[in-house]
Protein backbone atom coordinates (compact mmCIF):
# COMPACT_ATOMS: atom_id res chain seq x y z
CA UNK A 1 0.00 0.00 0.00
CA UNK A 2 0.99 3.61 -0.94
CA UNK A 3 3.03 5.44 2.44
CA UNK A 4 2.09 9.18 2.74
CA UNK A 5 4.01 11.84 5.00
CA UNK A 6 2.65 15.07 5.56
CA UNK A 7 4.96 18.03 6.92
CA UNK A 8 2.17 19.97 9.56
CA UNK A 9 2.32 22.83 11.15
CA UNK A 10 -0.27 24.22 13.78
CA UNK A 11 -1.11 25.99 16.79
CA UNK A 12 -1.59 24.18 19.99
CA UNK A 13 -3.09 26.27 21.77
CA UNK A 14 -7.07 24.88 21.28
CA UNK A 15 -6.03 21.60 21.18
CA UNK A 16 -5.93 18.72 23.73
CA UNK A 17 -2.30 17.74 22.32
CA UNK A 18 -1.54 15.43 19.61
CA UNK A 19 -3.04 12.14 20.72
CA UNK A 20 -6.90 11.09 20.04
CA UNK A 21 -7.99 10.60 23.80
CA UNK A 22 -10.66 8.30 25.09
CA UNK A 23 -13.68 9.93 26.92
CA UNK A 24 -15.49 12.56 26.51
CA UNK A 25 -14.78 14.12 23.27
CA UNK A 26 -12.01 16.86 23.20
CA UNK A 27 -10.18 18.12 20.12
CA UNK A 28 -6.95 16.64 19.33
CA UNK A 29 -4.37 17.34 15.84
CA UNK A 30 -4.36 13.07 15.39
CA UNK A 31 -8.31 13.05 15.61
CA UNK A 32 -8.90 16.13 13.66
CA UNK A 33 -6.63 15.18 11.11
CA UNK A 34 -8.17 11.22 11.03
CA UNK A 35 -11.80 12.23 10.84
CA UNK A 36 -10.80 14.10 7.64
CA UNK A 37 -8.28 11.97 6.01
CA UNK A 38 -10.83 9.07 6.43
CA UNK A 39 -13.17 10.80 5.02
CA UNK A 40 -11.62 11.97 1.67
CA UNK A 41 -9.97 8.72 1.13
CA UNK A 42 -13.15 7.08 2.53
CA UNK A 43 -11.18 4.50 4.33
CA UNK A 44 -10.07 4.13 8.28
CA UNK A 45 -6.60 5.79 8.61
CA UNK A 46 -3.98 5.28 11.25
CA UNK A 47 -2.07 7.92 11.57
CA UNK A 48 2.23 7.88 12.91
CA UNK A 49 3.60 10.70 14.30
CA UNK A 50 7.45 11.73 15.00
CA UNK A 51 6.45 14.03 18.08
CA UNK A 52 3.26 13.37 20.55
CA UNK A 53 3.40 16.65 21.34
CA UNK A 54 1.19 17.36 24.94
CA UNK A 55 -2.32 19.60 25.14
CA UNK A 56 -1.21 23.23 24.21
CA UNK A 57 2.15 22.55 22.62
CA UNK A 58 2.48 23.96 19.21
CA UNK A 59 4.22 22.13 15.85
CA UNK A 60 6.03 24.25 12.78
CA UNK A 61 7.75 21.56 11.40
CA UNK A 62 5.93 17.76 12.80
CA UNK A 63 5.44 14.61 10.45
CA UNK A 64 3.04 12.15 10.39
CA UNK A 65 2.94 9.27 8.02
CA UNK A 66 0.02 6.57 6.81
CA UNK A 67 -0.77 3.61 4.25
CA UNK A 68 -3.49 4.63 2.24
CA UNK A 69 -5.25 1.53 -0.38
CA UNK A 70 -6.34 5.16 -2.69
CA UNK A 71 -5.06 6.66 -5.68
CA UNK A 72 -5.55 10.29 -3.67
CA UNK A 73 -2.38 11.69 -4.41
CA UNK A 74 -0.49 13.52 -1.49
CA UNK A 75 -0.85 17.31 -3.56
CA UNK A 76 -4.57 16.57 -3.51
CA UNK A 77 -5.12 15.83 0.04
CA UNK A 78 -2.81 18.36 0.79
CA UNK A 79 -5.35 20.46 -1.10
CA UNK A 80 -8.63 19.03 0.87
CA UNK A 81 -7.40 19.14 4.25
CA UNK A 82 -6.03 22.60 4.14
CA UNK A 83 -9.22 23.88 2.80
CA UNK A 84 -11.87 22.39 5.09
CA UNK A 85 -9.16 22.63 8.33
CA UNK A 86 -9.26 25.55 10.21
CA UNK A 87 -6.45 28.05 10.11
CA UNK A 88 -4.75 26.79 13.25
CA UNK A 89 -3.71 23.29 11.52
CA UNK A 90 -2.20 23.25 8.31
CA UNK A 91 -0.47 20.87 6.17
CA UNK A 92 2.95 22.52 4.26
CA UNK A 93 3.99 19.51 2.68
CA UNK A 94 2.82 16.18 1.20
CA UNK A 95 4.52 13.56 -0.80
CA UNK A 96 4.86 9.48 -1.14
CA UNK A 97 7.59 7.70 0.95
CA UNK A 98 9.19 4.53 0.90
CA UNK A 99 6.15 1.44 2.50
CA UNK A 100 9.19 1.34 5.08
CA UNK A 101 9.29 4.88 6.21
CA UNK A 102 7.36 5.40 9.73
CA UNK A 103 6.90 9.09 11.17
CA UNK A 104 7.95 8.19 14.39
CA UNK A 105 10.44 4.87 14.01
CA UNK A 106 12.60 6.59 10.81
CA UNK A 107 12.48 10.23 13.02
CA UNK A 108 17.00 10.43 13.60
CA UNK A 109 16.10 14.01 15.89
CA UNK A 110 13.56 16.26 17.15
CA UNK A 111 14.12 19.42 17.62
CA UNK A 112 11.95 21.80 19.96
CA UNK A 113 12.18 25.60 20.92
CA UNK A 114 11.05 27.14 23.66
CA UNK A 115 10.40 30.85 24.13
CA UNK A 116 10.43 32.85 27.19
CA UNK A 117 9.23 36.46 27.77
CA UNK A 118 10.64 38.38 30.22
CA UNK A 119 9.22 41.74 29.51
CA UNK A 120 6.80 43.27 32.00
CA UNK A 121 4.02 43.11 29.70
CA UNK A 122 3.11 40.06 27.27
CA UNK A 123 2.87 40.62 23.51
CA UNK A 124 -0.50 40.16 22.08
CA UNK A 125 0.78 38.96 18.86
CA UNK A 126 3.48 36.54 20.00
CA UNK A 127 1.95 35.51 23.53
CA UNK A 128 0.38 32.74 22.26
CA UNK A 129 3.64 30.89 21.85
CA UNK A 130 5.55 32.29 24.76
CA UNK A 131 5.65 32.09 28.46
CA UNK A 132 5.50 35.52 29.87
CA UNK A 133 7.76 35.30 32.92
CA UNK A 134 8.56 39.06 33.72
CA UNK A 135 11.82 38.66 35.64
CA UNK A 136 15.40 39.19 34.66
CA UNK A 137 16.99 35.78 33.49
CA UNK A 138 20.83 35.29 33.70
CA UNK A 139 21.84 33.06 30.36
CA UNK A 140 25.10 32.81 32.08
CA UNK A 141 24.25 30.27 34.59
CA UNK A 142 21.83 29.03 32.46
CA UNK A 143 24.29 28.34 29.97
CA UNK A 144 26.18 26.26 31.97
CA UNK A 145 23.89 24.45 33.76
CA UNK A 146 23.09 23.58 29.82
CA UNK A 147 26.51 22.13 29.82
CA UNK A 148 25.49 19.19 32.49
CA UNK A 149 23.05 18.14 30.26
CA UNK A 150 24.46 17.59 27.31
CA UNK A 151 24.82 13.75 25.61
CA UNK A 152 23.58 10.09 26.21
CA UNK A 153 21.83 10.46 29.92
CA UNK A 154 19.44 8.58 31.81
CA UNK A 155 16.79 12.10 32.25
CA UNK A 156 14.29 10.08 34.05
CA UNK A 157 14.74 13.34 36.52
CA UNK A 158 12.77 15.54 34.01
CA UNK A 159 10.37 12.86 32.87
CA UNK A 160 6.59 12.89 33.85
CA UNK A 161 5.66 9.41 32.81
CA UNK A 162 8.56 7.06 31.97
CA UNK A 163 6.14 3.94 31.36
CA UNK A 164 6.97 0.84 33.19
CA UNK A 165 9.72 -0.64 32.38
CA UNK A 166 10.82 1.83 29.63
CA UNK A 167 14.49 3.40 29.29
CA UNK A 168 14.93 7.04 30.46
CA UNK A 169 17.95 7.31 28.43
CA UNK A 170 18.32 10.08 25.86
CA UNK A 171 20.96 11.27 23.81
CA UNK A 172 20.48 15.46 24.81
CA UNK A 173 22.52 16.60 21.08
CA UNK A 174 22.28 20.49 21.17
CA UNK A 175 21.18 22.73 23.90
CA UNK A 176 21.38 26.66 23.27
CA UNK A 177 20.24 29.71 24.74
CA UNK A 178 20.11 33.12 23.41
CA UNK A 179 18.23 36.28 24.01
CA UNK A 180 16.51 37.81 21.23
CA UNK A 181 15.28 41.27 22.94
CA UNK A 182 13.08 40.44 25.91
CA UNK A 183 12.61 36.93 24.38
CA UNK A 184 14.91 34.43 25.87
CA UNK A 185 15.18 31.36 23.74
CA UNK A 186 15.86 27.47 24.25
CA UNK A 187 16.70 25.03 21.84
CA UNK A 188 17.07 21.41 22.26
CA UNK A 189 17.85 18.55 20.15
CA UNK A 190 18.16 15.01 21.43
CA UNK A 191 17.42 11.59 19.43
CA UNK A 192 14.18 11.51 20.77
CA UNK A 193 12.35 13.14 24.21
CA UNK A 194 10.85 11.84 26.96
CA UNK A 195 7.40 12.73 28.10
CA UNK A 196 7.35 16.33 29.38
CA UNK A 197 11.53 16.34 29.00
CA UNK A 198 11.57 19.91 27.43
CA UNK A 199 9.79 21.69 29.60
CA UNK A 200 10.70 20.28 33.07
CA UNK A 201 14.57 21.05 31.98
CA UNK A 202 13.28 24.43 30.96
CA UNK A 203 11.34 25.03 34.27
CA UNK A 204 15.30 23.80 36.33
CA UNK A 205 16.94 26.18 33.42
CA UNK A 206 14.29 29.10 34.25
CA UNK A 207 15.51 28.44 38.05
CA UNK A 208 18.59 28.61 37.39
CA UNK A 209 18.32 32.03 35.07
CA UNK A 210 16.67 33.44 38.33
CA UNK A 211 18.90 32.39 40.90
CA UNK A 212 17.09 30.11 42.66
CA UNK A 213 19.09 27.43 41.57
CA UNK A 214 23.46 27.02 40.84
CA UNK A 215 24.63 25.68 37.70
CA UNK A 216 25.29 22.74 39.44
CA UNK A 217 22.81 21.33 41.56
CA UNK A 218 21.11 20.72 37.84
CA UNK A 219 24.28 17.92 36.89
CA UNK A 220 23.01 16.77 40.74
CA UNK A 221 19.29 16.56 39.99
CA UNK A 222 20.33 14.32 36.59
CA UNK A 223 22.25 12.10 38.35
CA UNK A 224 19.46 11.79 40.98
CA UNK A 225 17.81 10.27 38.34
CA UNK A 226 14.27 10.76 40.90
CA UNK A 227 11.76 13.58 39.92
CA UNK A 228 11.49 14.76 43.25
CA UNK A 229 13.90 17.42 42.81
CA UNK A 230 12.23 19.13 39.77
CA UNK A 231 8.75 19.79 40.22
CA UNK A 232 9.25 22.87 38.09
CA UNK A 233 7.53 21.99 34.33
CA UNK A 234 7.33 24.60 32.09
CA UNK A 235 3.79 25.76 30.82
CA UNK A 236 2.99 24.30 27.56
CA UNK A 237 2.35 27.63 25.51
CA UNK A 238 5.70 28.35 25.43
CA UNK A 239 7.03 25.06 23.35
CA UNK A 240 6.95 24.37 19.50
CA UNK A 241 7.89 21.19 18.07
CA UNK A 242 10.40 22.62 15.24
CA UNK A 243 11.88 20.12 13.13
CA UNK A 244 12.54 16.46 13.00
CA UNK A 245 15.55 14.57 11.13
CA UNK A 246 15.40 11.38 9.22
CA UNK A 247 18.29 9.65 7.72
CA UNK A 248 19.44 9.55 3.91
CA UNK A 249 16.98 9.76 1.15
CA UNK A 250 15.06 12.65 -0.08
CA UNK A 251 15.33 15.55 2.20
CA UNK A 252 12.09 16.28 4.06
CA UNK A 253 12.58 18.31 7.09
CA UNK A 254 11.19 21.78 8.12
CA UNK A 255 13.04 23.95 5.56
CA UNK A 256 10.53 24.66 3.12
CA UNK A 257 8.24 25.60 6.53
CA UNK A 258 8.22 29.01 7.51
CA UNK A 259 9.97 30.55 9.62
CA UNK A 260 9.69 30.21 13.26
CA UNK A 261 8.02 33.95 14.57
CA UNK B 1 -9.59 65.86 38.06
CA UNK B 2 -6.22 64.53 36.83
CA UNK B 3 -6.30 62.73 33.64
CA UNK B 4 -4.89 59.86 32.61
CA UNK B 5 -3.78 58.09 29.47
CA UNK B 6 -2.60 54.54 28.46
CA UNK B 7 -0.94 52.85 25.25
CA UNK B 8 -2.89 49.55 24.73
CA UNK B 9 -2.18 46.28 22.76
CA UNK B 10 -4.94 43.96 22.07
CA UNK B 11 -5.87 40.48 19.88
CA UNK B 12 -8.78 41.46 18.28
CA UNK B 13 -9.89 38.18 17.35
CA UNK B 14 -12.06 37.56 20.15
CA UNK B 15 -13.79 40.80 20.83
CA UNK B 16 -16.44 42.58 18.98
CA UNK B 17 -14.55 45.51 18.08
CA UNK B 18 -13.54 48.28 20.52
CA UNK B 19 -16.68 50.12 21.40
CA UNK B 20 -19.21 48.65 24.09
CA UNK B 21 -22.35 47.52 22.15
CA UNK B 22 -26.56 47.26 23.23
CA UNK B 23 -27.73 43.86 23.27
CA UNK B 24 -26.75 40.90 24.11
CA UNK B 25 -23.55 41.26 26.05
CA UNK B 26 -20.82 41.02 23.61
CA UNK B 27 -16.99 41.36 24.75
CA UNK B 28 -15.66 44.64 24.08
CA UNK B 29 -12.51 45.96 24.63
CA UNK B 30 -13.97 49.28 26.20
CA UNK B 31 -16.33 46.89 28.11
CA UNK B 32 -13.50 45.24 29.25
CA UNK B 33 -11.58 47.95 29.95
CA UNK B 34 -14.26 49.73 31.61
CA UNK B 35 -14.93 47.26 33.97
CA UNK B 36 -12.03 46.58 35.35
CA UNK B 37 -10.89 50.65 35.83
CA UNK B 38 -14.43 50.85 37.35
CA UNK B 39 -13.34 48.37 39.94
CA UNK B 40 -10.29 49.61 40.82
CA UNK B 41 -11.09 53.16 40.75
CA UNK B 42 -14.47 53.07 42.30
CA UNK B 43 -16.53 55.13 40.32
CA UNK B 44 -17.82 54.96 36.69
CA UNK B 45 -15.07 55.77 34.06
CA UNK B 46 -15.91 57.47 30.58
CA UNK B 47 -13.15 56.46 28.22
CA UNK B 48 -12.21 58.48 24.75
CA UNK B 49 -10.19 56.46 22.16
CA UNK B 50 -8.18 57.46 19.40
CA UNK B 51 -9.14 54.45 16.96
CA UNK B 52 -12.75 53.16 17.22
CA UNK B 53 -11.26 49.67 15.69
CA UNK B 54 -14.06 47.04 14.28
CA UNK B 55 -14.96 43.69 15.62
CA UNK B 56 -11.51 41.16 14.86
CA UNK B 57 -9.33 44.09 14.15
CA UNK B 58 -6.32 44.29 16.33
CA UNK B 59 -4.26 47.41 17.89
CA UNK B 60 -0.40 47.62 18.57
CA UNK B 61 -0.55 50.88 19.62
CA UNK B 62 -4.12 51.96 20.58
CA UNK B 63 -4.46 55.22 22.45
CA UNK B 64 -7.40 55.83 25.14
CA UNK B 65 -8.07 58.64 28.03
CA UNK B 66 -9.75 58.92 30.90
CA UNK B 67 -10.72 61.53 34.04
CA UNK B 68 -10.87 59.88 37.71
CA UNK B 69 -11.17 61.68 41.29
CA UNK B 70 -8.97 58.58 42.60
CA UNK B 71 -5.49 58.79 43.43
CA UNK B 72 -4.77 55.54 42.37
CA UNK B 73 -1.04 56.48 39.96
CA UNK B 74 -1.14 55.63 36.73
CA UNK B 75 1.56 52.46 37.34
CA UNK B 76 -0.80 51.07 39.91
CA UNK B 77 -3.33 51.13 37.37
CA UNK B 78 -1.46 49.40 34.70
CA UNK B 79 -0.26 46.54 36.85
CA UNK B 80 -4.14 45.94 38.24
CA UNK B 81 -4.99 45.79 34.69
CA UNK B 82 -2.23 43.53 33.46
CA UNK B 83 -2.56 41.35 36.14
CA UNK B 84 -6.65 40.10 35.67
CA UNK B 85 -7.31 41.29 32.02
CA UNK B 86 -6.22 38.16 29.66
CA UNK B 87 -3.00 38.28 27.57
CA UNK B 88 -4.81 39.03 24.57
CA UNK B 89 -5.18 42.72 25.93
CA UNK B 90 -2.52 44.44 27.95
CA UNK B 91 -1.72 48.37 29.11
CA UNK B 92 1.55 49.12 27.42
CA UNK B 93 2.19 52.39 29.19
CA UNK B 94 0.06 54.42 31.61
CA UNK B 95 0.69 58.17 32.87
CA UNK B 96 -0.66 61.07 33.83
CA UNK B 97 -1.85 64.12 31.04
CA UNK B 98 -3.16 67.10 30.65
CA UNK B 99 -6.45 67.83 31.77
CA UNK B 100 -7.21 69.07 27.77
CA UNK B 101 -6.09 65.81 26.25
CA UNK B 102 -7.80 63.46 24.98
CA UNK B 103 -7.31 60.51 23.14
CA UNK B 104 -9.79 60.72 20.34
CA UNK B 105 -9.99 64.72 19.63
CA UNK B 106 -6.51 65.39 20.35
CA UNK B 107 -4.91 62.98 17.90
CA UNK B 108 -3.41 64.40 14.72
CA UNK B 109 -2.67 61.40 13.15
CA UNK B 110 -3.47 57.33 13.18
CA UNK B 111 -1.38 54.64 11.28
CA UNK B 112 -2.87 51.59 10.48
CA UNK B 113 -0.92 48.44 8.73
CA UNK B 114 -2.48 45.63 6.66
CA UNK B 115 -0.73 41.79 6.28
CA UNK B 116 -2.14 39.82 3.10
CA UNK B 117 -0.36 36.67 3.24
CA UNK B 118 -0.41 35.41 -0.49
CA UNK B 119 1.49 31.87 0.21
CA UNK B 120 -0.54 28.36 -0.87
CA UNK B 121 -0.56 27.65 3.06
CA UNK B 122 -1.65 29.88 6.13
CA UNK B 123 1.08 30.67 8.57
CA UNK B 124 -0.42 29.34 11.98
CA UNK B 125 1.78 31.83 14.14
CA UNK B 126 0.68 34.89 12.62
CA UNK B 127 -2.49 33.46 10.42
CA UNK B 128 -4.87 35.66 13.16
CA UNK B 129 -3.03 38.86 12.16
CA UNK B 130 -3.54 37.80 8.54
CA UNK B 131 -6.02 38.21 5.63
CA UNK B 132 -4.99 34.82 4.08
CA UNK B 133 -5.16 34.81 0.44
CA UNK B 134 -3.28 31.98 -1.94
CA UNK B 135 -3.04 34.30 -4.63
CA UNK B 136 0.03 36.36 -6.51
CA UNK B 137 -0.42 40.23 -6.00
CA UNK B 138 1.71 42.42 -8.20
CA UNK B 139 3.07 45.20 -6.27
CA UNK B 140 3.57 47.79 -9.29
CA UNK B 141 0.19 48.61 -10.27
CA UNK B 142 -0.69 48.35 -6.12
CA UNK B 143 1.36 51.32 -5.78
CA UNK B 144 0.64 53.48 -8.86
CA UNK B 145 -2.94 53.03 -7.73
CA UNK B 146 -1.84 54.57 -4.42
CA UNK B 147 -0.47 57.15 -6.22
CA UNK B 148 -3.90 58.67 -7.11
CA UNK B 149 -5.27 58.19 -3.14
CA UNK B 150 -2.81 60.59 -1.37
CA UNK B 151 -3.30 63.45 0.31
CA UNK B 152 -6.83 65.08 1.17
CA UNK B 153 -9.70 63.78 -0.58
CA UNK B 154 -13.21 63.13 0.19
CA UNK B 155 -13.22 59.31 0.64
CA UNK B 156 -16.87 58.91 0.80
CA UNK B 157 -16.52 55.90 -2.16
CA UNK B 158 -14.25 53.60 0.69
CA UNK B 159 -16.80 54.23 3.87
CA UNK B 160 -19.24 52.09 4.78
CA UNK B 161 -20.90 54.17 7.42
CA UNK B 162 -20.34 58.09 6.89
CA UNK B 163 -23.09 59.23 9.24
CA UNK B 164 -25.75 62.15 8.26
CA UNK B 165 -24.13 65.43 7.52
CA UNK B 166 -20.20 64.45 8.45
CA UNK B 167 -17.52 65.02 6.70
CA UNK B 168 -15.82 62.23 4.78
CA UNK B 169 -12.56 64.39 3.65
CA UNK B 170 -9.68 63.11 5.21
CA UNK B 171 -6.24 63.50 5.01
CA UNK B 172 -4.23 60.15 3.22
CA UNK B 173 -0.42 61.07 4.18
CA UNK B 174 1.47 57.71 3.55
CA UNK B 175 0.30 54.90 2.09
CA UNK B 176 3.19 51.97 1.42
CA UNK B 177 3.05 48.50 -0.13
CA UNK B 178 6.11 46.78 0.91
CA UNK B 179 6.68 42.80 0.34
CA UNK B 180 8.20 40.79 2.87
CA UNK B 181 8.60 37.22 1.56
CA UNK B 182 5.04 36.12 1.47
CA UNK B 183 3.40 38.71 3.04
CA UNK B 184 2.28 41.86 1.54
CA UNK B 185 2.24 44.59 4.06
CA UNK B 186 0.33 47.91 3.61
CA UNK B 187 0.36 50.75 5.88
CA UNK B 188 -1.76 53.75 5.97
CA UNK B 189 -0.86 57.22 7.59
CA UNK B 190 -4.22 59.46 7.97
CA UNK B 191 -5.52 62.35 10.02
CA UNK B 192 -7.98 59.98 10.90
CA UNK B 193 -10.27 57.24 8.98
CA UNK B 194 -14.10 56.61 7.70
CA UNK B 195 -15.73 53.56 9.06
CA UNK B 196 -13.85 50.44 7.13
CA UNK B 197 -11.86 53.08 4.86
CA UNK B 198 -8.37 51.27 5.70
CA UNK B 199 -10.13 47.77 4.49
CA UNK B 200 -11.74 48.93 1.63
CA UNK B 201 -9.09 50.54 0.10
CA UNK B 202 -6.61 47.08 0.79
CA UNK B 203 -9.64 45.29 -0.80
CA UNK B 204 -9.32 47.67 -3.84
CA UNK B 205 -5.70 47.79 -4.37
CA UNK B 206 -5.59 44.15 -3.85
CA UNK B 207 -8.25 43.64 -7.01
CA UNK B 208 -5.33 45.75 -8.61
CA UNK B 209 -2.96 44.02 -7.48
CA UNK B 210 -4.51 41.02 -9.22
CA UNK B 211 -5.30 42.45 -12.22
CA UNK B 212 -8.99 43.22 -11.65
CA UNK B 213 -8.44 46.39 -11.43
CA UNK B 214 -6.32 49.04 -13.43
CA UNK B 215 -4.90 50.89 -11.26
CA UNK B 216 -6.44 54.34 -13.33
CA UNK B 217 -9.77 52.70 -11.98
CA UNK B 218 -9.01 53.31 -8.52
CA UNK B 219 -8.53 57.54 -8.90
CA UNK B 220 -12.11 57.46 -10.81
CA UNK B 221 -13.79 55.21 -7.92
CA UNK B 222 -12.54 57.87 -5.62
CA UNK B 223 -13.70 60.22 -7.93
CA UNK B 224 -17.25 59.09 -8.19
CA UNK B 225 -17.81 59.67 -4.31
CA UNK B 226 -20.37 56.53 -4.10
CA UNK B 227 -19.69 53.10 -2.21
CA UNK B 228 -21.36 51.16 -5.07
CA UNK B 229 -17.87 50.49 -7.00
CA UNK B 230 -16.57 48.88 -4.08
CA UNK B 231 -17.47 46.22 -2.51
CA UNK B 232 -14.55 44.56 -1.63
CA UNK B 233 -14.42 44.44 1.93
CA UNK B 234 -10.97 42.72 3.29
CA UNK B 235 -11.40 41.07 6.14
CA UNK B 236 -10.74 42.41 9.57
CA UNK B 237 -7.82 40.24 10.55
CA UNK B 238 -5.08 41.41 8.66
CA UNK B 239 -5.88 44.75 10.55
CA UNK B 240 -3.94 46.73 13.17
CA UNK B 241 -3.70 49.92 14.67
CA UNK B 242 -0.08 50.42 14.62
CA UNK B 243 0.32 53.92 16.07
CA UNK B 244 -1.15 57.29 16.92
CA UNK B 245 0.10 60.44 16.97
CA UNK B 246 -0.16 64.10 19.36
CA UNK B 247 1.03 67.40 18.83
CA UNK B 248 4.16 68.30 20.71
CA UNK B 249 4.54 67.86 24.58
CA UNK B 250 5.85 64.80 26.11
CA UNK B 251 6.02 62.26 23.22
CA UNK B 252 3.13 59.45 23.67
CA UNK B 253 3.59 57.20 21.08
CA UNK B 254 4.28 53.83 20.32
CA UNK B 255 7.56 53.44 20.48
CA UNK B 256 8.24 51.37 23.40
CA UNK B 257 5.41 49.22 21.97
CA UNK B 258 6.64 45.32 20.88
CA UNK B 259 7.88 45.82 17.21
CA UNK B 260 4.74 44.30 14.97
CA UNK B 261 5.48 40.81 14.33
Amino acid sequence: MPKIRMLLAYDGTSFRGWATQRGPALRTVQGELTAHLSRVLLEPVKLAVAGRTDAGVHALGQVMSFSTASSVTPAQLQRALNSVMSPELVVHRASYAPETFDARFSATAREYRYAVRTAQVADVFTGRFEWHRPKALAIGPMRRAAQSLLGEHDFATFCRHPGTGKSTVRDLQRLTIARHGEVVVLRFKANAFLHQMVRALVGTLVMVGEGKFQPEDVGRMLAARSRIGTPNVAPACGLTLVRVEYPAGPSFDARSAQPVP
